[in-house]
C-alpha cells in the first residue's frame, strides 16, 4: 500500500441500495486505486508507514459533477440585473445579451484567459468535495473555438487536483452565422467538428440541445450517429422546456445520460428503463428559470432509472458552482431522500460519464477518489448548506486537506 | 490614519439610491474608523506607510446578517432524511423530533460546546463577507438556559473576527414544562428572564414568535412592553403563517425590524412605512418550506418600507449558513433587484439592528468593517454562488484575508 486511511466512517455508496455505510474503517491505497475498504481490523495495514488517522471522520466517494459549462468568458451578471430591473428581454437581446453573448466573449478568449477563469470556479466544486468535473464546450461553435474550449477542459484535467471528462457540445445554439441554416451547421458539426474533436482525442462524449429553440429530434439523430461512427459515447440536453422525445432517442442509441428531463413522459422514462440510461436531474437551472414543471421522479423511482445530480454551471441559467446546493434543492425541491441526492454525486454520476467501473464507489479497484467530512450522517450533505464541512479531498489517493493543518499524518 | 486601502471601486451603499459606487476610491481608517471614503486624489493619503493597495477589487461594505439562530446543539439531518423517506410528522414529533428536539439538546450543552458549534457554523457566513450578525437565544426556555446562550453570543462576539448582536428569544416556543400555560411562561419572561438579560447587558433586543403556532398578540405586547421597560429594543417573528397582525403589533411600538412577514397585508406595510420599521426577509426559509404565499414586495416598495435579508440560519426551516444564497434568493424567489439585495445586507441590515449610524455604508465615521471582491459588479453578488469570491473582510480597520497571499501589503 502507498497509504493507508483508518477511523473512517465509510458511506460506500455500492449502487445496490442503502448508503452501504461501514463504522471504524480502513482503506488502503496503491498507485491511485483503492486495494481494501472495510473494518480497521483487517491486520495486513496496521503499522503501515504512512497512516493517516481521520478520528471517525465521515467518508465519502469524491463527488461528482457530471454536467457543467465551466468553461466561458464574459460576465451575464449585468443581464441579470436589468431583468431583474425589468428590461424587456427583447431589450437586452438586441444589445447583445444572452447565450450569444457568451459565445462572443469566449471566441475571443485565449485559452490561458479561459483556463484562469474555469480554475476559479473550479473551487467552489472543490469545497464541495467533488474530484471528477465534466466540461461541456457549446460556446465556440466554431471549429477552432469548439476544440479550443475542450483543450481547456483537458488542460484543467491534467494541470489541477481535479480529473475532468470533456463533452462537445457543438450543438448547443445555433451561430450568428448559420441563423436560417440550421441543418446546415449540423451538416458542419457532423463532418467537421465531430471528426477533428474525435482526431484530436478531445471529446470523451457528444451532447446536443435537443430543444424547439435548440435542434431537432432529426438534427440530434445525426448528430448522434456522427459521434457513434467515431467512437464517442453521447448524451443530450434533453425535454428541459417541452417533450420532443429526445431522452428516448438518445436512449434507444445507448447514451450514458439525459439531462434536465422536467417534461419526460411514461414512454420516455421506459426508454431510459430499457436501455439504463441515467436521468440527470438539473435543479439549479430549474431553480434559476422557476420552473414549475417536475421531472417525474416517482416513475423513475418505480422503473429503476438511476438519477444523477449536477450542477449545469452556466452563465445563463445555473450560475452556482455548488453541488451540494444542488442536492439540498434534489431535496427540497424534487423531494428525492439524502440518499439518491449523495447516490446522485457518486455512484450514478460516475455512471452518467460511462465510468461506474472506475469511480463513485468506495470499492476495491476503484479509483481512490474520496471526500472526508466533518460531519455525522451522511444525510448532512444535503441538509445543511454553507457550513465549510469538508476536511479534504483524496484524488488517485494523493490527499488534498482544504486547510493545510486538518488531516495528523502519523 | 491607522490604514490606508486604495485602488478600491467602492460600493457605498448610501442609503438614498443606488450603489453610489466610487471609482478608483481610497478608503482611510483610524481607530477603526472610516476617516476618509473618497477617490484616490486626496492627496493626504498618498505615502502612508501603511497603504493596502487593493488592485482594483470591489468593497463592500462588510455585510451584515441581521436575523440568526446561530447558537443550537443537536442535529436535525436525521428528521430532514426521515421526512423525505416518508415518515409522518406526528411520528417524528412523538420520537422527540422538531424544535423540542433541539431545545432538549441545547440545555444539555456546555457553553464550550455551544460555542464551538457556532463557529464553525459562522465561519460560512465569513466566507460570505459578514462582519456583523445578529444571533438570538430561543432554544434554551429556562431562565439558565436562555442566559447561557445569550453569553455564548456575547463570547463569539469578544472572541472572533465577527462582531455580534444578541436577541433576546425566550418567546420562540412554550418549553414542555408549561404546557397548556402559556400565559404563565410569558409572565415568567417578563418578569424574570428578561430583567436577568437586562441586569446581565446580554440583549440588545428582544423577540417574540408571534403566530398560531407561536404566541398570540396580547402575549406579544406583554413581552415588548416589557423589554421597553427595561431599555431593550424590540423586534418580531410576524406574519410568516399567517396574518395576526404581529407586525403592525411591532412596528406602533417602536419595533426596529419585523421578519418573515409574507403574509403582511397592506394596513401592515402601512404600519412598517408609518414607524420606519424595516421588513427582513427571510427567502431561505420560504425556499426551505416550499412556501407559497410571497412576501407583499412591491407594497413595501411603493412605501418605501426599507427590506433586509438575513440567513434566519436555524436546524428547522433554514439550515444554510450562506447569506449570498439568501442574496440570490430574494433575487430568483422573490425578484428583488441584486441592488435591494445588497441594501438588504448592508445599509438596511444595519437598521434592522438600530446600527444605521454605525454600520452598513461605506462613509465617514461609520465602522471600517468591509468586505473585498473579486468581481467586477456589485451584482455578481447576488447573481453568481459558489465560486470563492471573496479576498478579505476588515472588521473595526483590522483586515482578515480569505487567504493569507491575497493582499499586497506595501
Ligand atoms: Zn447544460
Ligand atoms: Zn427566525
Amino acid at each position: 500500500m502507498d497509504r493507508v486511511l483508518t477511523n473512517l466512517k465509510m458511506v460506500t455508496m455500492q449502487p445496490e441500495a442503502g448508503y452501504q455505510i461501514i463504522e471504524n474503517g480502513m482503506i488502503g491505497i496503491r498507485e491511485g486505486k483503492i486495494m481494501f475498504a472495510g473494518h480497521a481490523d483487517h491486520e495486513d495495514l496496521h503499522g503501515h508507514p504512512d497512516v493517516i488517522d481521520c478520528h471517525g471522520a465521515l467518508v465519502t466517494p469524491g463527488l461528482i459533477d457530471c454536467h457543467t459549462h465551466l468553461i466561458f468568458a464574459g460576465n451575464r451578471a449585468n443581464e441579470f440585473e436589468q431583468r431583474l430591473n425589468g428590461v424587456p428581454y427583447e431589450e437586452i437581446a438586441k444589445a447583445g445579451g444572452g447565450i450569444l453573448s457568451t459565445v462572443k466573449a469566449t471566441r475571443e478568449a485565449s485559452e490561458d484567459e479561459l483556463y484562469e477563469l474555469a480554475v476559479q470556479r473550479l473551487n467552489g466544486l472543490k469545497q464541495d468535495g467533488v474530484t471528477t468535473v465534466e466540461i461541456k464546450s457549446g460556446y465556440g461553435l466554431t471549429i477552432d473555438d469548439e476544440l479550443k474550449m475542450l483543450r481547456v477542459a483537458r488542460r484543467i484535467g491534467e494541470m489541477t487536483d481535479i480529473k475532468v471528462t470533456t463533452t462537445l457540445l457543438a450543438a448547443h445554439a445555433l451561430p450568428p452565422e448559420y441563423t436560417g441554416k440550421s441543418d446546415d451547421y449540423i451538416k458542419f458539426v457532423c463532418h467537421e467538428i465531430i471528426p477533428a474533436a474525435a482526431r484530436e482525442k478531445l471529446a470523451d462524449a457528444v451532447d446536443v440541445f435537443c430543444e424547439g429553440i435548440g435542434f431537432s429530434i432529426e438534427q440530434s439523430q445525426r448528430v448522434f450517429t456522427a459521434a457513434k461512427a467515431h467512437g464517442l459515447s453521447i448524451k443530450g440536453h434533453t425535454e428541459q422546456l417541452s417533450n420532443l422525445g429526445g431522452s428516448a432517442l438518445a436512449a434507444s442509441m445507448g447514451a450514458t445520460s439525459v439531462d434536465h428531463i422536467e417534461y419526460l413522459d411514461e414512454d420516455g422514462v421506459a426508454a431510459l428503463a430499457a436501455n439504463n440510461t441515467v436521468a440527470t436531474l438539473l435543479p439549479g437551472a430549474f431553480y434559476f428559470l422557476r420552473e414549475t414543471q417536475y421531472p417525474p421522479i416517482e416513475q423513475l423511482r418505480q422503473q429503476n432509472v438511476p438519477m444523477a445530480i449536477a450542477t449545469d454551471f452556466n452563465p445563463g441559467t445555473s450560475p452556482i458552482a455548488s453541488l451540494r446546493t444542488m442536492m439540498n434543492m434534489g431535496c427540497t425541491l424534487f423531494r428525492l431522500t439524502p440518499e439518491e441526492c449523495l447516490r446522485g454525486v457518486t455512484c450514478n454520476a460516475a455512471q452518467a460519464l460511462g465510468l461506474q467501473e472506475a469511480r463513485g464507489q468506495i470499492a476495491l479497484g476503484m479509483d481512490a477518489d474520496l471526500a472526508i467530512w466533518q460531519v455525522e450522517t451522511p444525510a448532512e450533505l444535503s441538509y445543511r448548506l454553507g457550513v465549510p464541512d469538508l476536511i479534504a479531498r483524496v484524488v488517485d489517493g494523493h490527499v488534498f486537506p482544504l486547510n493545510g493543518d486538518q488531516l495528523n499524518v502519523n
